[in-house]
């Protein structure tokens, strides 16, 4: 005789006992975490000047072009674009963006375009495709901090290697070399820089590629301050510079264009003899199959935006940075105790700290705390950015508030830099 | 005398050999996997009727409201909505989905409601902050595959519940208990459902939450098909029959305001006594730091659509599928060999294939393949969603292609259909 056994649930757990998984536990934004344990009160005489955060859209003074904004309203007015695209993006939006980023050095199509939301998601599409947990990725330090938010939620093993601010902020490649083994999976290069504003030149970009190159490890480029740079100096894409190195570039439309929350960034696979051709390209197609793409309005108004918008635009942004940069470079360079690094693109000037002539703070963090407490003025401390000592400038502010905030920080320092040290060293 | 070492490289790999990382190869979705299998060649004498896309813009029927465009068009002109917005979401259309998804019984508030890039976003927050690798998921069967998707990419493990379709597609309870074990991290339950078209009753949500309740699993209640039910039927959210189960719910405006491709998807937290107080609302917001939300654009015009959209245009688009399902059921439960399954909700109806009856096809597979070949009309064939010798039709397409569609099925059941076999059983 059969016997029938009741389907049973084997489960023995009798109390509600829900855990985050590992994954969720590990992302998280050292940036956030740092902050949120600052102790951030403002002197309540002066007005709060925030020179921390990396939106230049929080003042007002530099709206994205109308062109943008027009091109979303008739995407959005036209209703072609409700839609589900496809999952790494229409092909006319992909197209634009080929054209908008390849060089005569290395011109891509369609087919080398994969949409993501924002070049966050782009980046996290480059090095989840490229690295398994357990593997490594070199990352610049000082660097962008979402990077490591990347890898330390599925175990990517994050290895450091050195910029030196002393030249530029060019990559210590000896050193970047010595951490290359066998499970190195990746190198990310971020030019231009944040948080150092710095611009590689071709020469350097060439070394840093031979580098790569020796070792066959592939780059994943982080170009989404791509074309934003000072007079005198010019923006080379990686993929430019080489005919074999593979090359995985993130973008977006977040810097240039000015508009950060419409989320639309982009991966370039620059795909040198058909190394990608085998697994990578098929597992970027997969992974964009998870959220299906970004946005589809800003999709269909990619391919105006794009070639639409004025270079007036352009210079007229740059324009405003860059004098902010000079302002400050001059004014902070006056400024006992400090060490401003002029930058040559991007958004944000790194400023050294000299800390033995601040005895009264442990460190860059304790300095920028005081520093909102007594003037509010709030900057990053660059341990945000795994780089002690330093403090990063956010230079998208209107020129009379950077002006202001350069005039607090002299009285800040002015108070607090001991001059007796130095009368004991001579 | 210390000898001074080069710093040299440590990797020994000399040839480009670049793969994908695994997670990159498992993130598959199976639709895409078996329709790339099918020789899909359409018949040249007749126009194609595509029955296999759930996206209800693509046939221009179903317009947006415009209500919810100019939204949009007033948010971008605006200028209000360029910057980063929190990476849960901007706090004033999180309160309005917090309004819209509350009930009397289960009432939400905006830090009970985390953004994400679609529904798929939505879930794919709940699923990775609830499971670890190496932990089960109970998946309803037939069911959305983007559910297997995520969990294959990260090693969570499937395990497969039963909806019986003699019962309205409603839970196998007992089969579904018999599943469970201490590693079942999570059930996902889907109502309105994708395939089935099915909408679930109260006594029938509260049996399967008193399963969840006995067993303290928490549930995860992909939503996005909330409200979208036929007259007769009714819409309601698993919160709301519970004071106990822990409930991640997962919506957005992807299919009761027809516009996928905008992306706006949403978790709310349905909290019971605080089981999700200490690690999964920050585990949330952990992992939303890392794309960063949904479109800004979206976000500034959210309460305007989810307030404002007129209720004529929800009855419209209801009336107008709900037509689509009775002419689609009764002309199919006229045609041999054919079991519809007569939807209450949703935009699917799935329909049975007595296979037995066609043995020119091996599987549901092969007989919605010839059906293109001979008819060009194209259903799933519900092996996508894990449920061989059934298929799926959209009921979204225009009312003189569903008919005409079901005249084409009609006659190609009826060349196919095996009349001896019958014969030969009595
Ligand atoms: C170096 C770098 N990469 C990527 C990003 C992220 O860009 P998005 O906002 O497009 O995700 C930022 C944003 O600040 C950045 O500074
Ligand atoms: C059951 C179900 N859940 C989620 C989704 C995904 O929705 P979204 O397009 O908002 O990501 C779909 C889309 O078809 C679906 O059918």
């Amino acid at each position: 005789m059969d016997v029938i056994v009741e389907p049973k649930s084997r489960r023995t757990i009798r109390e509600w006992n829900v855990k985050a998984a590992k994954m969720a536990k590990n992302s998280s934004n050292p940036i956030r975490a740092l902050v949120d344990e600052m102790k951030l009160t403002p002197n309540p005489d002066k007005e709060m000047i925030a020179l921390s955060i990396g939106d230049p859209t929080v003042f007002g003074n530099l709206p994205p072009s109308t062109v943008a904004s027009e091109a979303v309203v008739e995407a959005t007015r036209s209703n072609k674009f409700n839609g589900y695209a496809p999952c790494v993006g229409y092909e006319s939006a992909r197209v634009a963006v080929a054209e908008y980023t390849s060089w005569p050095s290395a011109p891509i199509t369609a087919k080398d375009v994969v949409f993501a939301s924002g070049c966050s998601g782009a980046l996290d599409l480059a090095i989840s495709v490229l690295v398994n947990p357990g593997q490594n990725i070199l990352l610049p330090r000082p660097g962008f901090s979402l990077y490591k938010t990347f890898a330390d939620a599925v175990g990517i093993h994050v290895r450091y290697y050195d910029l030196i601010p002393e030249k530029s902020w060019e990559v210590d490649l000896d050193q970047m070399e010595s951490l290359m083994d066998n499970d190195t999976a990746a190198i990310l290069i971020n030019n231009p820089s944040n948080p150092c504003g710095s611009v590689f030149s071709i020469k350097h970009i060439r070394e840093i590629l031979a580098v790569a190159e020796k070792n066959k490890v592939p780059v994943i480029a982080d170009e989404i301050y791509a074309h934003f740079v000072f007079p005198g100096h010019e923006y080379i894409s990686m993929a430019s510079q080489t005919t074999t190195v593979p090359i995985l570039a993130c973008g977006g439309l977040t810097k240039r264009f000015l508009v950060p929350g419409w989320r639309m960034g982009w991966v370039t696979i620059h795909d040198r003899h058909g190394v990608f051709e085998k697994e990578v390209r098929a597992g970027l197609t997969g992974l964009s199959q998870r959220t299906l793409g970004p946005n589809t309005l800003v999709q269909g108004a990619l391919a105006k935006i794009l070639t639409q918008t004025p270079s007036h635009f352009f210079d007229s942004t740059l324009q405003a940075i860059h004098r902010n940069a000079r302002i400050c470079f001059e004014a902070l360079s006056n400024v006992c105790g400090l060490r401003p690094v002029m930058p040559q693109g991007a958004m944000y000037m790194m400023v050294g700290i000299d800390m033995d002539r601040f005895p009264e703070f442990k460190n860059d963090k304790e300095f920028t705390e005081c520093l909102v407490t007594e003037q509010s003025v709030f900057c990053l401390p660059a341990q945000c950015f795994e780089y002690p000592d330093y403090f990063r400038i956010v230079l998208t502010v209107p020129e009379d508030k950077i002006s202001e905030a350069c005039d607090r920080i002299a009285e800040f320092c002015n108070v607090h830099y001991c001059r007796e040290m130095m009368d004991t060293f001579y």
